[in-house]
């Protein structure tokens, strides 16, 4: 167990319109004056538990051993869901136990999982509808200041899982589906580096009735050419096979969005 | 008059889009180099000086004592109004005086009032029409830095008061208005939970021919029926009458928006 | 040349809903644990190099000496577009090299600019579609660190020069375009305070059949007539003539956006 640091990540769907951020970093503020706060993301899409998972993936393995996450899209605050810190072997994350830290915890699995519950470590007077300021925020105050976690409440082994998509494998492919877009329309799917044949055979993407081809090297990727006007697929920064048109948005060019499927088919086979 | 300390909050409408926020910083910085500058909000509806008066709300109870809160929301500049640095018991207010920071006096009410004139601490070729460089910003970062905000002008006693919506009480219920929907969609309205009589009733929202089911104990909460689909009232975090709808958006839902008049009546009378 | 700060600004067109900031912020980090990170703006329009280039020629010269400025807005991400680090007489610079520094460079021109080469400083397992992750991140916070710029590759004499309309001009006046519009929708024109002549004239905008008085000296101003309802030209905070409308939009009024031709005459002549 890596001991904590005082850096503490943001990443909520609370937005930067509203006081529920302010709000936030006042409590971990007036608990751990120390604490490093740093904003990962809070413009992510209301209550997708998915995009925020992946969120997470992207981003905390960057960070120094002992950084505590909290993370905050959290459809059922108020309802009987657990609210849990997790310690793995080089992080500390913090938040609603509805599968959040689902794609984390595939690299980096946690060692011990704690419910929130110890009314020591809550915000007085806490109300119903925001967790992030009276629970959340406060434990992972706490933690960054060298609380034991399982000061926080008793050990859970159960945590619920991610709800994620399954791809479906053939000897010529894969099918996957279109987890989300990001700011520039480049969409990302939930078929991976690791589904890709150890003979690295080129593929096409289709998508409806439109092919897509792969995989580019790079955006600008011009030794690979292709249908669907300007798109490529690509294996994105964190690993995912994405659909990008260089220069513009995929998302639009494809009329395309999270959900639809994707069956790639290697070629030279 | 609690001593300063390094935390500087900005609440700001600038939006992430443009330089305004980055030359605040790099003020702030320059000036008081232990500064440690929290990011509240900067999406913030443009001009909407009753929305920031919320967000300041929501938020300031949160910091430790002698935190400086700078807050721009500034239809007025360049006009005459004045600039203003106040100081509660607990805590330090810069930004214009056009009753932004009217929601937070009434709960942390000011000691001191002074109008920024010394043009000792302002920046030097000043523009007219980015205060918040040029004034708030080292305003901020020299009370931060320890300054006699008794330095920065003359005290006044006559603050505006913030533009806000008077509510209408009757003995079968009180009449309000939605000031704003936040990022979820959920509607907030001017109705308080002090407003709520001491025995409890329950109540009934009445929003144009809709009708909404209240109090919600929580977002989804299943004891409370009500014909509106899915909505309810509920007094939220920061204790006012918000009409939610579990997963979605009662704004969207309820087709309302700011001003609009939301009357309550309670039950059981 | 200024020692490094611990201070490293970012200016980014990443948006706050992808793991894409919070990835940077935790490479610089581990790198420089002692960094003190600014979040300039991550909102930028995608790909948009001249406004970039305004965002950081509005906020660079507010810093303390020896900052780090790390901006990308980078549509040639995984090409052979250059990477490079500069320093001028106050300050680091660290991005791509497409002219993204180009208007703070007028101001404070570069002393060296190195090409960041040197596999020593780059993320290992670097991707080709995430620089801001893998180069110019761990490149910032090495420099912060106080690590010599001339390691990071070699020194380069030629760096691309930004793609910035040209103003002509005549005795009658001067022609510049709009370059952008910011959050309130005032519109940012390529016209500058120093093409006003000496004499200070009073002048017209024209911006296609609509005609704009100027200049005005704050956006409430009522010395100032005008055809155009409520919009007047001001220069604006960073030194650009700005066409402004107090309390609402220029850029909705006039139905006015970048690219467009505005000619101004200078009148009494």
């Amino acid at each position: 167990m890596t001991p904590p640091g005082t850096i503490i990540t943001l990443t909520t769907d609370y937005g930067l319109a509203d006081g529920y951020v302010g709000a936030i970093k006042g409590v971990i503020l007036s608990i751990c004056a120390e604490a490093r706060i740093v904003d990962v993301a809070h413009d992510l899409p209301p209550q997708n538990i998915a995009h925020a998972a992946l969120v997470l993936e992207a981003m905390a393995p960057f960070y120094p051993p002992g950084t505590v996450h909290l993370a905050v899209v959290d459809p059922g605050v108020g309802t009987s869901r657990r609210r849990i810190a997790a310690l793995t072997e080089t992080a500390y994350f913090v938040g609603p136990d509805n599968g959040i830290f689902g794609l984390v915890f595939r690299h980096d699995p946690p060692q011990r999982i704690y419910a929130i519950e110890n009314t020591s470590y809550l915000l007085p007077g806490a109300a119903t509808t925001f967790d992030g300021r009276d629970v959340f925020a406060p434990a992972a105050a706490y933690l960054a200041g060298g609380l034991d976690p399982a000061e926080l409440g008793p050990e859970i082994t159960d945590p619920v899982a991610l709800a994620w998509p399954e791809n479906r494998r053939t000897r010529q492919g894969i099918t996957g589906v279109v987890i989300c877009a990001d700011r520039f329309g480049n969409l990302l799917t939930s078929v991976r580096r690791e589904d890709w044949p150890p003979e690295r055979p080129p593929f096409i993407v289709e998508l409806g009735d439109q092919r897509i081809p792969g995989p580019a090297e790079a955006f600008y990727d011009d030794n690979i050419g292709g249908t669907a006007d300007f798109c490529k697929a690509i294996f994105g920064s964190s690993g995912y096979l994405e659909l990008a048109r260089p220069g513009g948005s995929a998302a639009a060019l494809l009329s395309a969005g999270p959900g639809q499927l994707v069956t790639v088919r290697w070629r030279n086979r």
